[in-house]
Formats: structure tokens, sequence, C-alpha cells
């Protein structure tokens, strides 16, 4: 199986976190999100163990929460001592809510407004990810008016291609993210920066992409965050205390995607950077790294229940379930692959090609396509499909008035409702 | 201007309805969708006039409303005398609520849970649009203990291959959706319907795709229905009462999009399905289409306010505005075109090449790529973005936790809000 948390009992029922998956569809009802707190707790432990012990007590992951924000996943982050990314106020609002400590949080976002910012400052956002210019005079003069000096990293594109999709790929020059090293605007936002009263600059971020299975993009993407860090000091005098490499490390969607082993990885970037910081006569900064995706995603699965089996002799057979782009729109969105699996017949042959797709009045509302399914199933059977714990929840719509899943947190063998199934009732209520 | 309901001042403000946008941004705050009801009520009534005029008076547009769903379009519609299609219960419940008469309500979707048609059946919706069988059965059983025989038309592909995008190309054998002529399987599942007892077959239904600008397609389409329905006289002596040739006509999202003469277009349409009637010594069947997007895209427009502006010299320039994929997802989906223009500087050169970018922490958040703007425009200036009355709001998210926009509702001159702006409250309120 694709992640140590899938098990089959021997009744041939998928277990999940060693729980039935089809008594929790029961339970719980359809469609549903499941998620394994043990895991997402063990995958915070692996970054943060690993990374103090590679790069030094003062690293930290920061959990990039807009993969999966609820207030629940706070408290998990709070318990597990990590710090977060939040990218707008309602994550913000929310992390607050769930009582994390707000100093621990990093702001990003390409366009915080006026009023985001005024919020950030008000509510004590230990940091904010300055991505441009325009806000880093907005975040001045509104920390000179609260009399506060806000801390910062500033968002820098290190150029690199990741060669990941176009869609996820963002440590380009070329990207609405951040400011170019390339093009001499990083070195210009920095002396900005520093010359600011309000403003106290920390240190630098980047972000390379997303889905990266090996160390050589941190690898090359920390060197020249590092080389930045030198010419900085060398020019302005000025040496940065925080280097944030960003997230972006890769997860499991199918058996053929290879496993990636989080703390090796950061043992090879960790000697990277500090045989760069000798190299450079650097202090070695305190570094932060931003997983998202690879805390959650195979943390969560989505179980649904088949509505139709379509068999159109000389084209294709689809399964159609009672979800789908309303609560994944990542295949609609990029095409993205998934694995799929009929939860309460695990020992039956797949010899049954056919699509997955949803219940949404469009073409498009496809869950994967050309996989292959026991031949046995009909109406009313369960479907799982893994590894949709990132991304999923967080982007999920009302598209066609469908209300949105609840999200079932296991744990220990036990399981509870972290997120209420939302209903038409709430999906109407701004409805005049 | 792609339609006549944009009209700019002498101050060289944009004007949507006769009514000032600028002004309405300040008023309601930003982002915000406006809809123009003026144009909303002209075109169902240039749909109804025009089906009544060539298909006869028992013709009947239904408004599709996917494209917009909120209760207020609702009782625009029952005013207006137009049927609707609804693809869900919360659609079905949103339209109940709005005061809609259900026997007007044809209720599609490929996937009808029997809860779903329980649902449907105990509220009185008029008409079942039966994708497979295996809805079929689930029908004729529940209507079976509620002692109800349902109206219902069979939604069947006729094979048509319309040339648009795959993801909204529906009409070809290779569907999710309905029972493909082709193959048999249309026959099939109308000798199946008539078989039941539970069921009262009133007709079929195909859909050939979206943005369809030429009569051609319409017209090939009704054809090949038009011998299905003899066909299944000959052989079944039962003869449809109603055909619904679905949905489908081209909106102007750019100027160098065909305007199309939706009259004309059904004239066209008519005098083929007429002809072919004759030629087969059928009756008239009366005749449904389903316009949504033709109805509400025009009808609509989205106000943003800049954020930042991004300069990278020997790339590309990007404005960001304080939406994004959370409130228009569609060019994340589909690559879809949009006219943008800055509403209060309507009357300056735009040469300032840039792409439009959203706010949401993700690269593929991009409204518009490859567009011009004027020089001038800074952070805090307003941004519109044309032709978003259908698939923004029913397709809205909120990714990044950021709250959805509010609806203002235009008509003779006055404005109002029709559904309110969600609040971060609303966003956490299902978080326990």
């Amino acid at each position: 199986m694709i992640c140590k948390n899938l098990t089959v009992d021997e009744r041939g029922i998928l277990l999940f976190a060693g729980q039935d998956t089809v008594s929790l569809l029961r339970t719980y009802g359809s469609p549903l999100y499941l998620m394994d707190e043990d895991l997402i707790r063990e995958r915070c432990r692996t970054y943060r163990e690993a990374m103090k012990e590679y790069f030094g007590q003062d690293a930290l992951p920061l959990y990039a929460s807009k993969a999966a924000s609820f207030k629940e996943i706070y408290r998990i982050m709070k318990e597990e001592q990590m710090g977060i990314d939040v990218v707008s106020c309602g994550e913000i609002i929310t992390a607050h809510e769930a009582g994390f400590p707000l100093e621990q949080a990093y702001f990003h976002s390409n366009n915080k407004t006026d009023a985001d910012i005024a919020y950030a400052i008000e509510k004590g956002v230990g940091y904010f990810v300055v991505d441009n210019e325009d806000e880093l005079y907005a975040i001045e003069d509104i920390a000179a008016k609260k009399n506060h000096s806000q801390k910062i990293l500033l968002r820098l594109t290190p150029g690199i291609d990741t060669h990941t999709y176009e869609a996820v790929n963002t440590g380009k020059v070329d990207s609405k993210f951040g400011s170019a090293i390339e093009t001499g605007q990083a070195e210009a936002i920095t002396a900005l920066a520093l010359s600011l009263s309000h403003i106290d600059l920390r240190g630098f971020h980047c972000h390379v992409g997303s889905q990266v299975f090996d160390s050589d993009t941190f690898i090359r993407s920390s060197e020249i965050m590092m080389e930045f860090i030198g010419k900085i000091r060398e020019k302005y005098g000025y040496t940065a205390k925080e280097l944030d490499l960003g997230g972006g490390y890769g997860v499991r969607y199918l058996e053929t995607d290879p496993e990636l082993d989080i703390a090796a990885n950061i043992a090879e970037v960790a000697k990277a950077v500090k045989s760069q910081a000798a190299a450079l006569d650097l202090p070695m900064p305190a570094i932060r790294l931003e997983p998202g995706r690879s805390i959650v995603a195979d943390s969560g699965m989505t179980l649904y229940t088949i509505g139709t089996i379509k068999k159109i002799p000389g084209y294709k057979n689809y399964i159609s379930v009672d979800g789908g782009m309303s609560d994944n729109p990542r295949y609609a969105l990029y095409g993205s692959e998934y694995t799929v699996v009929a939860p309460d017949r695990m020992k039956e042959e797949c010899d049954f090609p056919c699509s997955l797709v949803g219940r949404c009045c469009e073409s498009g509302d496809i869950i994967q396509e050309n996989i292959t399914l026991p031949a046995s199933l009909k109406r009313g059977d369960p479907i799982a499909v893994l590894t949709t714990g990132a991304y999923n929840f967080s982007m999920a719509s009302n598209y066609n008035r469908i209300p949105r899943l609840p999200i079932v947190m296991l744990k220990g063998g036990t399981h509870r409702l972290v997120v209420k199934r939302e209903t038409i009732e709430d999906v109407m209520q701004n409805d005049l």
C-alpha cells in the first residue's frame, strides 16, 4: 500500500490507522473525509527532530496550513510545537480561535490588504513573509501608527525550475510571488526593508515548488539563498538570522511514486547549508521549512458511496460516486493522480477498467480516469480515494449546492468529528 | 464593449446596467459580484418568446441553475415563468425556499442518491431527467412506496462532438452522462422505462456541450433525437411528448467572440425540428431548452481592488487583486478567457502588459494572462472582470479560508444585496 497506515483485515476490509473504514462510513455517513492524527503527529515530529538534529536547535518546521485549515489541526500543531504558515486573515483567525500562539505564525500571501496587515499586527502574528514593495510600505505605515516593530522575512525567487507542473512551480523568476534575485529586485527590497524604521528584517524566504522528491532542488536553492545572504552582508553589513526554505516535499499518490525519507533529505540539505555557511564565513541561520502536503496528505482519505455503474460497450466504463470535484477539485484543476480502492473487497481482483467520476453536473467532474476496480461493485458500495488529506477539504466548494464533507479524526483506535458536515441550510445562509 | 449593458460615462467610469461600478465597489466593499437583473429578465424573455413563436406555445426554457444558484435568482425565474433545471437537493431546496413552483423543475444529475430521489418526489419536483438504469430502478422503487407516478425524461447521448473543450463536451458517446443511442443503450433504457409502473416517461433529453455558437450542432442533435423518437414509436408504439435539447448557447467573454442571435438560432433549430417531425409524421414534441450561462454570464461582473503591481524586468508584470481562484476558478480549471478593464480609467490607453492574478497562495491562481491595462494603475485601484455571472459564485470556494463574495443585484437604476458577504465566522462555523 502507498502508506503504512493502510492495512487490510482478514475479511478484506481496508483499515485506516487500524480502523475499519466501511464501519466509519456507516457511522458518520457518506461522503466523508478521514484523517489519521497519529500519522500527522508523527510527521510533525520527523520534521522537528530531523531539523533540530541537522540544522540546529533553533530550526523549526512551519505547518503550511493552506493544505488543510480547520481549528483542530492548529491545536495539534500547537501541541507538536510546530510553527505555522498562514496565508490569510481567515487562517489567522482560525488558528487564534483554536488557541495557537500567533507569535509562531508566519503570514504569507502575495497580496495582503491594509486590513489584513492591521489585523495581523493587532493579533500579534510573529512574522510577515513580505512578498513585494507595496506590502513593505503598507506594513511600515501601519506598524508606525501602532508604534510597533514588525518582524519580517522577505520572499525571494531564486530562479529554480523544479520541473514540476507549471501551476505548482513557484521558485522561478517569472512568478507572482516574491522578488527575484536575478533581476536585482531582491537586493532592492532588502535595502528598502533595512531602511524602514518599523520593519525588523529577520531574514529571507524562498519556495521552489511542490511535489519535490530530490534534495538537489533544496540544496541548489539554499546555495543561491546563502550566496545572497553573503552578498547582502558584504554590501550592507546585515546578516540574516533566519532562512526559510519553504515547502514542497513530495508525497506518494500512487504506488509508482517514490517514497521520500524526510530525515535523510533534511540531513543532506543541512550538510550543504552548513558547508556553505563555513565557506562564506556566515553564521548558520535559523532554518525554517514549510511542510503542508507532506504532513497531512497521506494522513487523509475520502470515502464515497457508489451511485451508478455505467458500461458503454466499445468506449469506457464509469463509476459515479456521491462526491466529486466539489470535495476534490485536484483532478479537474491539475489532472492529479490518486489511488482508488474498494474498501470492502480489498482481496478481490481489480479487473474492471473504469473512470471514477463525481456527481456534479459537469463533464470535467472526474476523480480519476483509467483505473481498475473489482467487477463485483454495485450501487451502494463504498469507494476510498487515498492521500486526500491535503488540498481537498481546503479547496472544496459548494458547486451544484452540494454541502461540504465532515472530517473525522482517528487517533489511537478512537474516532471523533473535528469538522461537522455542512448542511444545505449552511449553504443557503447568506442568500437573501 | 462585449455586452450592451456596459457603457462609459464622460469621466471615463465604467457603468454596468447604467450604474457607476466604482461607486458600487465603495458602497458594498471589495471584492464584489454585480448582477444585472434587467438583462437576466430580458434574456429569459428572449428565450421564452422565441421558443413559443418558433416551437409552439407548449415550449419552455428551463434556467440551468447550476450556473448561478441562490434564492433571488429562482424568484426572478418564477416571475419570468421559466422552468428550472436543478442538479441536487441543494438546488431544489434553494428554489423551494424561494417560492419557486417545483412542478416546473427538472431534476438532473448523473448520480442521484436514494435520499435525493425520495426528497425530490416528496417535494413534488415535476420531472426527473433520468441518467441511467440504476437511477430508474431506484425511482421506481421509491415512487412505488409512495404510490406515486413520476414524470421523467431520459437523458440520451446523441454522439455529437461539438469541438469545444474536452471538459464541457457532453453529447458524445464516451461521457459520464446519459445513455448512448449508438450503442443501443438508449433504446434499452427506454424499453425499461416503459415497463415500469411508477414511471411516466414523457420524452427525451440531450445536451451537446457548452459555448456553442452555431445552430448546426443543435440541428444535428435534434435530428438524431427525432429519428430516435420515430424509431421508438415504430418499435414500441410510444410517442415522446417532450424533447429537451439541453443548453450550451455561447456567450461573449472576449470582443473577438461572436455575438449569438438567440432568437434567430432558435428559429433555425425549430425549422429543422418541424420539418423532421413532418417527414417522420411525428407530432411536434413540446420543446425544452436549458440555458444557464447565456442567461446570467454577461449579466454578471466581478469588481476587485489591486493589492500590488509587480514588474519583473525581462519577464512579466503581475497585478494582484483581492480575490482570485477562490471566487473565479475558471482560468485555473479550463484556461477560460475573460475581459479585464480598469473601471475608473476607461478612457486611458491600455499599454501595460500584465497578468491579472489573485491573492491565493498558489501559482495557478491566475484570473487572466497576457492582458493590457492602463500603466497608471496602483495599489488600491479597482479592477473589473466582465462576464462572470455564470460559474463564478456557484463554483467559489473558501480556499485559503477566504470568505466568499456577496452579490449585488442591479435593477432599473437601483441596487440591492441578494447574497450577503460571507464572514470568517461563517467559514469556521463547522470546525469543532
